[in-house]
């Protein structure tokens, strides 16, 4: 008994777990989703998960299990060490996902390059055999498809776009180097600079999914309306988010000849703050004619997309899984 | 009658054409060499690569043709405009050598990227499923290998590590866009940029393939040579172009998890004084541990690697050759 060819796909982030059944079309059956509990030890965070995968009420074995998780990871294997879940530090997700749904493959991989899958197989990059894939908000990742195939690298870390240095002399970075696209053009990097230079955050709208929630009150989503009511300094906030993410932009399609880029987060909904410094940089660094084809867009599945290109993993593996 | 199985590589860049005989081990078998006609019109440009075939004597129809030649081109196609011929503008290459050598396969691509490939296959990055190849010389530029596969991008021009930016107000660049590795790194480049400093050429080893020619007397070889001896402003020109290699290349690190970076061309003989702060700068950029683990290595096929990277276009086109 299978769950009628159903696909298992679970999302694994730093502020909810989501879980749900993919068909073969790529369609989200049902789902579940709980928030990441705070400061959770691992075997906390293992029954949250449990709790969702029984309250999806399967009819039976799934036809395999996809996972997205934040990372880092080691790669195929996925022992997982999210950033922002301090209670699992290595351990082995798809190895305990494997053992509840034994004789299925059981496949992850990093929470942004499913994001990225999502929008190739069924989003905005859709057609697309040359695409990057961008989430825009407490970080900046990505996926990376090239030649029609999800490009892994040496150990499964391929797409990580927010590492692109865009100003060598820049800001810290919390890898470790200065100067990232992440450091600029992360939500919470980018509401610290404006209260450096000066701006209080106005009354806003209340952060509902967190995504924000490192910089404390200054939140990105507050300088975004403070900047869409013409608030200077959110402007050049924006401005300067915009043009660090249209220069990494840049580079990645002069090295690697993209077709398309496409652009999710929360960040991504700021509109025409953000995408009108950076098109302006992209386009001041994409002359070839090669490179100035390329179209930035927004990504389109929405809240789904995770789970999405989870399922991926394993229903067009000969796109998007190539290790053993 | 065939030529015993031999592939016949062809190699057309700025300063020279060459051809050769590649056995299927990746072996040149015998090779002929011409300068480039200088100002040589589409004909008589031509007629130079005619007369290098008939002097290798092939004993009979080759197993296939690969060439390598400066871009840019319309890929795979092959009509080609390289920037340093201006005689060849929309010239159809392939389909020339296509039509004397029918009924055998005829594969094309940049010449840089051809430089990659045979790093990979034959050299400094054999057995590595991910490597940037570079050539660092009038400019920069690359071909990417990834999963074991050259990267095509779109249209054919993934590669073009000369033209991710590095310093996103620094110079002009020749691609119409400022702050591109090439502005910075590229031989004429860093002796322009010596020469504005207060630098004027002392006696040094005179240029015996025309590489930095462009910017007259003041070459980046007598700019080494220079830096070797001590000159300040030399060396640090040595500095600038090195660090913003290693810039670059943490970059391209850092989005595609490449295990290692080889790097060939007339500037990388330059040794410590350009890999020093190559390294230091590629260091400081790339923290994460997925990243930390690349390796930076010379080239290591020498003049040899434009023809054999050109027959591996055929003799190994399911690592190499992706297009129909």
């Amino acid at each position: 008994m299978t769950a009628d060819g159903l696909t298992l796909a679970v999302d694994i982030g730093g502020t909810k777990f989501a879980v749900g059944l993919v068909g073969p079309d790529g369609r989200l059956e049902t789902s579940e989703r709980a928030a990441t509990p705070s400061g959770g030890e691992a075997e906390t965070l293992w029954k949250t998960l449990t709790d969702l995968l029984d309250g999806l009420g399967m009819p039976g074995r799934p036809a395999g299990v996809g996972i997205g998780c934040g990372g880092p990871m080691t790669w195929p294997d996925g022992e997982v060490s999210p950033l922002n879940m301090a209670g699992w530090r290595g351990f082995p997700l798809r190895a305990r996902l494997a053992a509840r749904f034994p004789g299925v493959p059981v496949r992850i991989h990093n929470d942004a390059v499913c994001l990225a899958v999502a929008e190739h197989w069924r989003g905005a990059g859709r057609g697309s055999a040359n695409m990057l894939g961008m989430v825009v908000s407490t970080g900046v990742g990505g996926g990376l498809i090239l030649g029609g195939r999800l490009i892994d690298g040496g150990t499964g870390n391929a797409g990580h776009i927010g590492h692109v240095v865009v100003d060598p002399g820049g800001p810290p970075c919390r890898c470790g180097g200065c100067g990232c696209l992440e450091a600029i053009a992360r939500g919470p990097g980018l509401a610290a600079w404006a209260v450096e230079q000066g701006w209080s955050p106005g009354p806003g709208p209340e952060d509902d999914d967190g995504l924000y929630q490192e910089a404390g009150t200054a939140t990105a989503r507050r300088l975004a309306a403070d900047a869409a009511a013409g608030d200077p300094v959110a402007v050049a906030a924006m401005n300067r988010a915009g043009r660090a993410l249209g220069t990494a932009i840049a580079s990645a399609v002069n090295l690697c000849d993209l077709d398309v880029v496409t652009i999710g987060g929360g960040l991504s909904q700021a509109g025409p703050l953000l995408f009108g410094p950076l098109e302006e940089a992209l386009r001041e660094h994409t002359r070839m004619a090669f490179a100035s084809r390329v179209r930035v867009v927004p990504a389109s599945l929405g809240q789904d997309a995770g789970l999405i290109g989870a399922a991926a993993l394993v229903l067009a593996g000969e796109s998007y899984w190539s290790a053993p």
